[in-house]
């Protein structure tokens, strides 16, 4: 398997190095940051974070009108232990003196380890080979592991390795982006920092959420060195001399294990016992271990293209990237930058169930799972939300939360984006159709989708037969506050028809007993929802043949996006949100991702006209939209343009193409890669009949593969010209839909079907 | 001419008498609060105010988008000149102990006076009689005046007065409602704090304006008394003790003299200069000119009810605070609480052009001039304002402003409000008409128009014959950021039809060149104002023969107001606005008036059938509202309706029926209870063919009367019950036309028409 380089040192890329080279494992993240420290005026985030580890922080509002959110929960820059300095000889390494002879940096997707390697010329002329690599451990999850090693190559000297571990720190911020926290806080006090016998021990509590964090680390050195430590407040130094011989190391290894008051009832106590666990286990355990626990994630999620190994690359580096980003204990979930950076302050949005869940559901079941216990962990938060936003009843999920509460400071494009609820009732029925697991439907999602079609039916209204949805914003974020946004209404019909559905589901198997009585369910209700469904108005343009993305959006002006300066995009930046407003214009993919969601909604000639008209009024300046857009290009025929935005999507962060990458990695578009490709060219959709596929094989590749979850089997999918390959590798026989036909696989079999 | 009195000491209503007792000249207003200090724990906005005098604060926002203003212009609380504190044989006077026998306030609208006298037993049974005059010169628009009188009743003894001059200010705020600031912040910066020979002189610099005001004060006490002065920090005191036998007094007058860097050239200079002037001049001098200006004041502008003595006090009461709020001299107009509060921290709205002007208009055209001199003097910053919101022409005004830049934290009910620039040039337009002076025209009132009509052109755009503008607020701020709001495109009409309209005018009497010049206008331009006024789409709802408020506003949930609890109102406070735009649920008159300003536009029944429809939707929790009902249902003939939303206007502030006068009077609505009068029950309208009337006499009243300045006459109007009789009472003969008729009137003529 292919890694991910990058060659050459470029002050000007380190913090898009600091995200696409962090190493993560789901509940701890590092940024690559530069252990020696960044030199001044260059750009750097230097960070660590747990996932769902938050402060609380004011909101501040111009006008405060009621029921915006007081308070945000913002995820924090944990203290720091990515330092080590470096002396050799008296001269202190630095990039920005001496000289670069060589800077690789090198993400091991087999191995689970990143790497960076350097060689410096001192300003004296001594050279150095620097290798530092680093492992977030992904069969313990507290624990980073830091392996520093320096070789003298033109020279035998002294070499000094200062490491630090500082508590220090504060979050990065920019008052002017609102994708970024405005202000710079001081959210982490400091209750304990020491120097242990093998190492320091510092512990922490967050200002205003009162969680605490401890971090314990050792440190090795393989050879002789004297070892000197001294504290300076909340900063903990320990130092290593040694004679190093030319051509021979001196290395310095770091075992940090973080620690957290949200899993563990003593967060000081588990540091400190996980990190003499591991010490014991020692370090080629968890290599392996690490390289075992890929091996069986690739094996159940790789997605293989012949003929193309830039975007294989890519594509694994995507995948890779979601299984470092993803929450599964339930009281977690993935946050938008996953734990790359502090973009969108660790918050986790509707990217989760419509762009990374289904990755999860046909791969990593447990993880999908966690995914949902999730949300059905924040309900009550949901139902709190929705009574301040004026429903007596139901529940309304926050649009960015941490632990449930809305932290969202712009309601225009933050909570009235209603359909995040229909989008996490989505997920649980796409959960179910893929693995039929009734009793978790019995024991959360049926309260789920009973609780949110309640907020449906309270937030719409009836008017001449027709279910209407008004003032809420859709997926598109330059069109907001909006009636009868399309891709709503369509998320809000499957979630008060399935609500009713799963209740009558559980009523035949005698399992929704429980929850009829705790949610008091009535006959009348059921039919309510079902009537909304039913007269759910999806508003549809007759003279164009397209669904308009609203009531009003094909009145407004046009806009010629070709005649607007580059240097315009994205246009947010740029344009007062009225300006925006007023015209035909999309942030991102809005009725075109309605259609591929819900491809049975509408006729494909009236998506085929859609895809076209909206494809001209959007810029794309979400990270959300291009992998839609690649999706339904394919699912329409236009292999050419499906392959065009599926490269967009592929290469956005490993390219920067959005400028942003070091404020962390775009996790929803690492979920969009893998849904272009599965969802897109393999046409996979999970329908009530059941599992769909139409592969399709792109002129340039000589093929592609892939490995589906569905039921209770393993089904491999390979694609080639002449048409694809299926066959079950684990357990039962399936039927499943191929071009529409059905086909029935056999454990053990090679189903052949033709292009 | 009645006064306006309050009764009976009341802890509770000291913030809403501090409002409605406060005195102020158009320049200076000063609160009304207690000169000893309020009791702790009694609600109190001690301040004092200079009319567009400001200091500039940052807006902070949860996420700032593009656009979005930095900061915010913000009237100041001045050094505070009202504290005399008392001692009576070493007992302090407070209302807090002792005995209030005695407590009443009062307001004399004929000499600009406003009076406390207060009868208190000190707990040692020692009876003082406290008797404390204010007056803000309207001659001396510098000039705050008070005297404080002391009389022991049931003993002879010792008697200190303590006056105070400090410097040690800040603003009011209220984190949790929009409608006043909501963070303390300390404005004023003391450069100089001392005694002078005869009182003392405080200057100060504002910390981020850097404006410059100073305050020069003399004391004078009529008896002989022993004095001594003393200073702490920015505080100056003087302090005065006689022995006063018993029923004589001890009478401390301050002359107070504010002069700021934005009218004098050096504060501190001209302050002393206009102190030492004044002093001169002497006491009687400036009580008579008080009582002279009000007399003409009055003149010109009463309007008398025969047979309801409260309510004519009220309307008194409106007219005199109208005056006491307005700026005059080009570059400060009205703010929405006068000067009387904090409320909006000083911000001028488009309360100024609709609600307040027309009064100024008819009767105090210097005034009235003076207002449209403010607009045409921002005029460059209305331009900028419309360049940052994405027009590269035209002019569009800022929602709220002190000095013309955008002051708005909240655009969806603040910049999206478009509908002010149409409000401004309606302004102009009326002046014109009632006025005829081309010459203002030619060198202000062109330049406007044509300027705004520009913004409307770009902010628009042409859709199958229908001229189009969205993503505007209309003036419902319960219904936000809609397409074609008829009052708004209604008032867009009128300004593009006149901006083509005023420059042909111009042309005819060779008065054009200079801003055909200055602004290249050409015939094509003028053309396309006509195109897109004549094609200006007004909603209009066919099976209910209304206008529609806007393209979707009929569609949406109907509300029964009658059914929300009556604690829930004003909504703003407890609804979120997304709750409030998801329902047909408005705030105030949005197309009532419409209607009013433009009652051509729309067939009698069809504005018959849009105020029933509209006045069941609309909660009046704007105080700009209920006075706009009242005018149409006068034109629609329902005078008992009439006269109830106009008693609702008449009371607003004297009765607290919105249970915030404390923050301010409302300044529109005074402006509004004379429009009910004058424009409902009298009729009067200016129409491009003239000066209409349709006098109606409710029948609770004897009759009504009031004067009127159209082109070069004084007209005045008396209603009977048997019809009204017009006279000239200075000036030239004129047509008008009396309920669609047309009369001449010549001047010393009566000219009576039957009802």
């Amino acid at each position: 398997m292919k890694s991910i380089t990058s060659t050459g040192y470029n002050p000007a890329r380190l913090g898009w190095e600091e995200s696409v080279f962090h190493t993560a494992n789901g509940y701890l993240g590092v940024r690559g940051s530069p252990e020696e420290g960044a030199p001044e005026g260059v750009f750097s985030v230097r960070g660590a974070y747990i996932n769902g580890f938050y402060d609380i922080k004011d909101i501040q509002y111009g006008e405060k009108l009621y029921g915006f959110p007081e308070t945000q929960q913002t995820t924090i820059n944990l203290m720091d232990v990515q330092t080590v300095r470096l002396w050799v000889e008296g001269e202190r390494f630095t990039l920005s003196e001496g000289e670069v002879l060589k800077y690789d940096r090198e993400l091991f997707l087999d191995r689970g380890v990143s790497e960076k390697r350097v060689l410096w010329r001192s300003p004296q002329g001594r050279e150095v080979f620097i290798r530092a690599r680093r492992m977030a451990s992904l069969e313990q999850k507290e624990l980073f592991l830091m392996k520093y090693a320096v070789m003298p190559m033109n020279f035998s000297g002294e070499v000094v390795l200062e490491s630090e571990e500082s508590g220090e720190v504060s979050n990065f911020f920019n008052p002017n982006d609102p994708r970024v926290a405005a202000e710079a806080l001081k959210h982490l006090h400091i209750t304990r920092a020491e120097h242990t016998p093998g190492g320091t021990l510092l512990a922490g509590r967050t200002d205003r959420s009162s969680l605490e964090i401890a971090c314990a680390v050792a440190h090795q050195v393989e050879s002789a060195a004297e070892k000197e430590t001294w504290q300076a407040g909340e900063r903990l130094f320990t130092r290593f001399k040694a004679h190093v011989p030319q051509e021979e190391s001196l290395t310095l290894t770091k075992w940090c294990v973080y620690a957290d008051s949200r899993r563990h009832p003593d967060a000081q106590d588990a540091a400190q016992r996980i990190l003499e666990d591991s010490l014991a286990k020692g370090l080629q355990h968890f290599l392996a271990r690490q390289t075992q626990i890929l091996s069986a994630f690739w094996a159940a999620s790789r997605v293989e293209v012949e003929g193309d190994k830039a975007l294989q690359s890519s594509l694994d580096y995507s995948l890779y990237t979601l299984l470092c980003s993803a929450g599964w204990e339930g009281i977690s979930s993935v946050g938008a930058k996953g734990l790359s950076g502090e973009g969108y302050e660790g918050h986790y949005f509707w990217d989760t169930e419509i762009y990374v869940f289904p990755f999860f559901l046909m791969t990593s079941r447990n993880i999908a799972k966690g995914l949902l216990e999730y949300r059905y962990n924040i309900l009550d938060k949901a139902r709190e939300h929705a009574r301040l936003m004026g429903h007596p009843k139901g529940a309304l999920y926050a649009w960015r939360t941490i632990t449930g509460s809305e932290c969202s400071g712009y309601y225009p494009s933050g909570s009235a984006q209603y359909h995040l609820t229909g989008d996490v009732s989505h997920a649980f029925i796409q959960y179910y159709l893929a693995t039929g697991d009734l009793t978790f439907m019995r024991d959360r999602g049926a309260e789920v989708l009973v609780e949110t079609a309640r907020l449906w039916l309270d937030a719409g209204h009836e008017e001449k037969g027709q279910f209407r949805i008004d003032a809420v914003t859709g997926p598109d974020e330059y069109t907001c506050v909006v009636n009868n946004n399309f891709y709503t209404n369509a998320v809000a019909r499957e979630n008060l028809s399935w609500a009713a559905k799963i209740i009558k589901i559980l009523d035949k198997q005698g399992m929704a007993e429980d929850v009829r009585k705790k949610l008091n369910i009535t006959k009348e209700e059921l039919r309510a929802f079902e009537k909304a469904a039913k007269r759910m108005y999806l508003p549809y343009d007759k003279e164009r043949d397209i669904h308009a993305q609203d009531d009003s959006f094909l009145r407004k002006q046009r806009l010629d996006l070709k005649a607007i300066p580059k240097e315009n995009f994205p246009l947010l930046l740029h344009y007062h949100p009225l300006w925006l407003y007023r015209h035909q214009v999309c942030k991102q993919a809005d009725t075109v991702l309605a259609h591929y969601l819900f491809e049975d909604l509408a006729e494909p000639s009236t998506m085929a006209n859609s895809y076209a008209y909206y494809e001209q009024c959007t810029t794309h300046d979400s990270s959300l939209s291009t992998c839609v857009f690649s999706i339904m290009a394919a699912k329409l025929g236009d292999l050419g343009k499906a392959m065009d935005y599926f490269n967009r999507s592929a290469t956005l962060d490993l390219d920067d193409t959005h400028g942003n990458t070091r404020d962390g990695i775009h996790t929803a578009n690492m979920g969009g890669s893998y849904l272009a490709m599965v969802a897109g060219f393999g046409g996979m959709r999970i329908k009530e009949d059941g599992l769909h596929l139409s592969p399709q094989l792109p002129e340039k590749w000589e093929g592609y593969a892939f490995r589906l979850r569905y039921q209770d089997s393993l089904i491999a999918c390979r694609v080639r010209r002449k048409g694809c390959v299926l066959e079950v590798l684990e357990g039962k026989d399936v039927k499943v839909y191929v071009h529409g036909q059905k086909v029935k696989l056999k454990k053990g079999e090679r189903t052949k079907v033709d292009a």
